[in-house]
């Protein structure tokens, strides 16, 4: 048994800041001298270091000094194989697949190209403090097997899944339902709940399903009832109505999903701008998760998600958030935080309704809970992940609160030399996620190992 | 006098991209292997290095490789003042400025505040590339005296002012409009065209303006034609709809600086996102300049500039674009690229024209034209700087085209392992843009030396 103590700042959360309009601290929980015990890379204890550290008398304490500590990040939608065709010129969603995306893609029939493209990928994940990623791969197996073996060799956890699409997509790419079918039932087998590994039923949209193909992942999801389902929905205009079109038996489009067995707890829908009330208030009663992808949002121009509507609290939908990439342009989730919280803006120069409003405001609190606790709600992932509660996995990263562009370290000098209150750490954090990035990722920790440390 | 040569990849324009639709590499200037050669600060001769190389046999050569070299960037719209509060949450244009601006801009009457503050701001801009700005200073001489001495000790080009505003804004800020005319003048005499310094009367935006304090800068530019006017205008809706009220005499915001005598070559409003299309007319006719402020569209949620429309060929509007801290939340102005590609992008989701919708494409051409030679043209620079011609003055900047984030270098190397066409090398600016930040910044040069080096 390795037991090891880690001593610091601590700041995670407990509850949901948008249950707490006005005094979201209340959601929030900051230690400025904490302690946290781990044993075999689970949190046994965790609390200020005045309480905890009498309980245990021996332990190896490792300081981390001057930083804040988060847990690791949650990233709900990205997508592996466009790791390098992140920030691609030019062309909206339907045409910037056919032109950047799918010819990438293929690639990762090469096993050895997919192996590689995964240590990257998981490299640029623990750059920007994310430990758990929702990830989409390719049509190739190859793809999904070279990125749950690398999340495993790193400890790390990761749902994912074989990623069908038999439509408009080039022949080369497509799979037939029945080897999507037969090759998912493999990987589920060989992965899922092995490790840290889950596996998603991963139909890549309902524009790129057959009939066919919606029925295996039906079948699938129904042999297999504990996996994950992820997919897309509702992300641009043109999108959806080319899918009515094709759909016709379905009201919309969380509809076509519905019809095939699909929506319900441990489902996520990446994008949903354009949803309507009603598909948003089945989100909710479903229990089916939201992930908004604010980079993407703007990247590709598919529109501004309204995350006033979905944490109404009258139909509160779950949402995660995710990078996106390459669809989003940056692998930091500080950087989603950044752009999430303009679209929150935007929004407002339209929204008239006050509490909307409000809720559209993406605050420190809010924001850093979304890509925390929030993420692992929305994902089903809050037994495992999320905050540091005793029992959970110790997953965190260290944020060094001036480090990153140079104004950064004078607008962070407002809130004085170090937080005291978890108002000046919130404030601290809203410094990170609009004026740096990824710099101020300073160390970040999987199942109570350091597996990155900038600059090494 | 003092002579050097650079030698090393460098890339410029000499025309508009925005008239070069689909061949806009027409628009550009790249010489993978060039010879800049520089005499007390100014280009006198530029070119492939075996053209130029010959005819400078004895010269001392400075080699700068593996880097892109460019022009300085030109921020067309900044506050100095706002340095520190650059990222200040939650609120939108009007109630931002009382609560978070005011506050800290006050502080500025402090000379030894605003001297230290003088010198992060330059600090800031030259590790993001920036060489030359227009920009606002407080309502006190003090600040507008301490960044004009700055400046003047780093030999940079800046265009600034006091900032008049006698309305809606605390009393202890306020100028009187004939204090503000006597300071004005004061400045003028002390720093227009000496060095490198020009200077703008700057009413800070209209609604903060009585007639009288409108009257005084009538006065100051009658008196000084050749002095620059930097403005605000039509932000946000709110605002355009108050000064409607306020100025009942005038038929909208820009007839405001109209009735005044304001408008003109070398007069620019920042923000323009609502402006009407008479308002754009009569901007492309006068020669006047808009300076688009993409972070600050979307930090304060002000509404997306429309990009297509003001580079309509039919009606030009001259453009420079403009980072707009501390709404703006990016010193960079490679961060003002990313967003600016994400508000045209996001336009397009609504803009049904073809041709504006191609116009509203920030190509790595369009987005780097801007803040250089674009931004030279718009503010009435471009004697003096905006590219490699021979006269002008040797600012400009290497970039490394692999340092950011840890997901650059590979999206990178699709483009092979140095840029060997006009076109490679728009690429890699692509990926700078839209993947990299200020980290890609690794050298600075001011009129011939070299202010910055990143890491030093």
């Amino acid at each position: 048994m390795t037991t090891l103590g880690i001593r610091g700042a601590f700041f995670d959360f407990v509850d949901d800041p948008w249950k707490h309009v006005g005094r979201e601290q209340e959601a929030a929980r900051f230690h400025a001298d904490g302690l946290m015990v781990i044993e075999d890379g689970r949190i046994v204890d965790f609390g200020a270091y005045d309480n905890i550290a009498p309980r245990h008398r021996a332990l190896e304490v490792t300081p981390i000094a001057d930083r804040l500590i988060l847990p690791g990040f949650i990233d709900g939608h990205i997508h592996f194989p466009q790791t390098r065709v992140v920030g691609a010129f030019g062309e909206q969603l339907l045409s910037w697949l056919q032109v950047w995306v799918f010819p990438e893609e293929l690639k990762y029939k090469d096993r050895a190209y997919a192996a590689d493209a995964a240590r990257r990928f998981f490299d640029n994940l623990l750059a920007a403090g994310t430990t758990t990623c929702q990830a989409f791969t390719t049509s190739a197996a190859e793809s999904a097997e070279c990125l749950f073996d690398e999340a495993a060799r790193r400890n790390m956890r990761l749902i994912s899944g074989l990623t069908g699409i038999d439509r408009y997509v080039p022949a080369d790419y497509a799979n037939t339902p029945e080897e999507f079918y037969r090759e998912s039932k493999r990987l589920i087998g060989r992965y899922h709940r092995q490790g840290r590994s889950l596996y998603a039923v991963t139909p890549r949209y309902a524009l790129g399903s057959s009939r066919a193909l919606l029925e295996a992942c039906q079948r699938l999801k129904s042999e297999h009832p504990d996996c994950w389902v992820n997919t897309h929905i509702s992300e641009t205009r043109d999108e959806i109505a080319a899918v009515q079109v094709e759909f016709t038996d379905c009201a919309d489009y969380l509809g076509v999903y519905e019809k095939y067995g699909l929506v319900g707890p441990r489902f996520t829908g990446g994008h949903g701008i354009w949803l309507t009330e009603d598909e948003f208030g089945r989100f909710s009663r479903s229990g089916a998760a939201i992930v908004f992808c604010p980079c993407s949002n703007l990247f590709l121009g598919s529109g501004l998600f309204r995350i006033g509507r979905a944490t109404d609290p009258r139909s509160r939908v779950r949402l995660a958030w995710g990078s996106d990439v390459g669809a989003g342009n940056r692998f930091s989730l500080l950087g989603a935080l950044d752009e999430g919280y303009k679209i929150g803006m935007c929004n407002n120069a339209a929204v008239t309704d006050a509490a909307e409003a409000e809720r559209n405001k993406i605050s420190p609190y809010r924001g850093f809970w979304s890509i925390t606790l929030g993420g692992a709600e929305a994902l089903y992932l809050d037994e495992w992940v999320g905050n540091f509660e005793p029992g959970k996995e110790a997953d965190f990263v260290a944020l060094d609160w001036t480090a990153g562009p140079s104004a950064l370290a004078w607008r962070q000098s407002l809130v004085g030399d170090r937080p005291r209150t978890v108002e000046q750490a919130a404030d601290l954090l809203f410094g990170l996620m609009m004026v740096s990035d990824d710099r101020s990722v300073d160390e970040t920790w999987v199942m109570g190992k350091r597996l990155y440390k900038k600059g090494e």
